[in-house]
């Protein structure tokens, strides 16, 4: 399962929506680098859960240390893409511009995708309010 | 400038928006397929412009005829990072959810966009009711 | 530690060089697909070792059945940058075009290569004899 | 047709390839920064022909002033697919490791190759002496 968003103020969310997801056998895959993207991983990791990281960069330097995996891409923004790709589905939980990027990317090779309250106001994209209702969105995406 | 967007319904839109391009001078970049990434190049070469393709596949055989130059990116999706990044400013016409992607990668990377009415609405992002709105607000964008 | 290469006639040394790297503890990715791609992954989950797959397509169903994690990156030729990259160390068994590809991003990238007799004669990239030389001279290439 | 290679040791032959490219008639495309990249379309530019550089970077101002076009693909290394899978044919002008993975990119994709004496050995690929050599065996590749 992908989790993708940014700022700090989302930072506590992203870590609930990474430990519900790995209570929920799943292993949580995110960009890598700060913010939503580390603490995502930090929450799946607290709960036992098994995670990785897509980096942009050239370097395994810049990744979370809530990492169990590190996959260096070199492909700068265009790893949004197997960010995206490498999820069964994605969870958005605040983000910016590389986020809607991704939103993108997951419905067009159509991957379920849920957005948290406070991430971005997509036309035809699921929201939920709070992490539980997203993980379980997410997990009823699946079993379609 | 690169013109980004799908759906047949808005080809002729597209033709304009290359043309109005071509005679203000610019290259107009697009995915390189069919649809609204043909046919903005159609229109700029009508009006005497030069076009470029930047396909996702292997081969240049998939490219628009109206593409003067055809670049093989090879890397699927991802090409619309390339779309989004080559052009000094972006229009969007029509489209789904690859233009969301290139929406956010052009917008993260500090591309001036503007979408045109029937395009996908996305907050914090200019819109233009005619072509040749869209275009001077691109244009506009540029002296930023 | 990235193992690259194809060509069925070098599975077993392909699975040879995955047990042997997971019985030294070393996390195995390779591009995911068939052949020494499979066997390097089988090689070290028979091992106990632990396994990532990073596929070029958009769908993990192309990927090894011996994968315990897989990345889809959607991008192509180009994940052969993320294979070599995200390998701290590379080794070559067999292999054509497109491993000579990730040995030249391997090496640009500073990441040590080691190509195993029947692999590419690339100069200026170290060849093992066997195996267990390969890997050693792999895992030799990070304590540099 | 591209021309690929680095090394400020090889720009005057780099210059000679764009020309005779550019005399008879071919597009030539580099990955468009400096030494081989750059006296490659310098050479073409001065000999009336057309230009296209395809960046690594995110920004069209790292391209050679000698570019006519510029693709701005934001994806690293893995550029270098697109330098090899856009040219109908490869000439390779002195180069390393970047340039290794740009030749097996090239044959991968079943593009035709030419290494200039001073380039890479790769057995199986194509060698020329002079850059005349070059240009007539690269266009006699297309012809295939």
């Amino acid at each position: 399962m992908s989790v993708i968003g940014s700022g700090s103020e989302h930072e506590a969310v992203a870590a609930e929506v990474g430990r519900l997801l790995a209570q929920r056998g799943c292993v949580v895959i995110t960009g890598g680098l700060d913010e939503v993207m580390s603490w995502a991983l930090r929450g799946a990791r607290e709960a036992g859960g098994t995670t990785i990281a897509i980096l942009p960069g050239e370097s395994r330097a810049a990744a979370s240390p809530w990492a169990d995996h590190v996959v260096v891409t070199g492909i700068g923004h265009a790893r949004n893409l197997a960010v995206a790709a490498s999820g069964d589905a994605v969870i958005a939980v605040g983000g910016s511009w590389g986020t809607l990027a991704e939103i993108g990317f997951a419905m067009r090779l159509g991957r379920p995708v849920v957005v948290l309250e406070g991430g971005p106001e997509v036309a035809g994209v699921r929201r939920a309010a709070t992490p539980a209702d997203a993980v379980e969105l997410a997990l009823a995406g699946l079993d379609r």
